[in-house]
């Protein structure tokens, strides 16, 4: 293994928390949005950052749960809720810091979910739905809870980041690229396709029903 | 045991199978109308086909879920939901085939479900419950993730089919039918009452609050 | 141990089958608002009568199921939603009594949940988060369900009522207090927070975003 400054798993953890803030801020707006009270805003930012990897888990069957281990989210989220709801009137300085924060989430959250699901030895087609699932899962939960047309549904080239960052990981695993290395070049690549898509308005084509 | 030409178990494996092409075209179509992209639809059309079971064996604790280790149910929706979005235009040749097909997932899902729930060790009445949750939870997170009122909750003969065969299995098990035959006589039981229900549009009694 | 007439446990699951009935009640109501059937009603009580403690048990990998090895849930959740809908002008005589077995189940589930996730040995925070769960995601999956802003989530003192009684939980038991009447006086602060939150018609403030 060669010398790193910063260990691969370190920066990804930093990654995840990047991540794991902006879907408590994502989800503290959309329940304030709704006129949920300071709990209920808690708890969606919960169900937005932490949901994906629950669930990821649970058909994994990996026990304990991340977040039952490694109390950083809860106390993270909560903060970040809590601080958001008091500081709410800064939130037009942080709507574009908001993107890029939801852009490292997507990338580390799908890295981190493609690892674990490949560490229980399951198959590449599986592994590469459980990225997508630790990705967009949470943010999915997040507007079932507040009754709203899932976004991350819609804006395509969200899930479709995942799935190419997840293939081309397998495309360098099998070129022999060392794992953490590759780690990273696989977050680079899922960041840098949403925040062209982001920049250049990009979307796959949606075919509608005629009727 | 006596000879089959086709096993049941193949038998209701493929009856299985028409039951996931069923739920991935019912899937698409609604994510569809709602305006989801290609990558959506298809993440519809699996929670549609494989979400009852998969909340089956979590509740049952049963891992690896079924879909993990028979990688045919991923692929199958998959191109289903794909040609569906190619050649959407066939639609409306398609709609009464769906129904059938529907009915035929209804079957054979129940007594998969059933039959899970038993070898699993549990009471008879919780192995019902599991019949309709591997029967109806797919098509309810669907609503639930597009937004609409839940239809399997409405149109009751439904779930009704579904709980009649699973009382009718245990009858002729009671008598004495060995399991093969009677997995395939509860699936046609479920099958029918579905199919008579559709065709004369039978209803259970809805009591409606007078306020 | 002191002796005490009825014990604290079966005090503990009298409460809890009055929670139930309570979101039995509530569960049908609305079930049969939204135009559901009479097996949508059933099944709509029972996500709201154990769902909660159903994702705090998949979550905390406790199996078998706790409605898996005690039936009474699925019957007693049936016959009430059944007798419901067949007595369902009665309604307007039990809306007062519904309050109150409503705030008997909030306590009960909140103080059930507690125990469970502390005695499979997770850290406090988890262990609050666990009452909350049980407390509240039955109700949340009913909303959710029936296309509904979840009201759990909105009349706030439903949520801090529990994080407030699982606090003192954790002070009584580091003041020496023996468990059985720990779990009792728990059960009494979150019952009368809850009764006194909807007497005077407290709220917490909701912060709203000004756009």
């Amino acid at each position: 293994m060669p010398n790193y400054i910063v260990s691969p798993d370190i920066l990804i953890y930093i990654f995840d928390m990047i991540g794991v803030i902006a879907c408590a801020i994502a989800g503290t707006l959309l329940a304030q949005h709704k006129g949920f009270d300071i709990a209920g805003c808690i708890l969606v930012s919960m169900a937005n950052a932490i949901g994906g990897g629950t669930i990821r888990d649970v058909v994994l069957n990996r026990h304990p749960l991340f977040w039952m281990t490694d109390l950083n989210y809860v106390i993270v989220i909560t903060i970040t809720s809590l601080a958001l709801q008091i500081f709410f009137h800064l939130y037009h300085k942080i709507d574009t810091a908001l993107k890029l924060f939801d852009a490292v989430g997507l990338a580390a959250f799908s890295v981190i979910g493609l690892k674990v699901a490949l560490s229980q030895g399951v198959a590449p087609v599986i592994a590469i739905l459980m990225a997508v699932c630790t990705a967009i899962v949470g943010g999915l939960v997040r507007d079932i809870i507040c009754n709203e047309i899932p976004l991350v549904l819609q804006k395509e080239i969200y899930i479709t980041a995942s799935v190419i960052g997840s293939c081309f990981y397998f495309l360098l695993d099998a070129l022999g690229v060392q794992t953490g290395m590759n780690d990273l070049i696989t977050l680079g690549v899922i960041f840098f396709i949403r925040v062209l898509a982001l920049r250049f308005d990009w979307h796959l084509p949606s075919i509608r029903l005629v009727k």
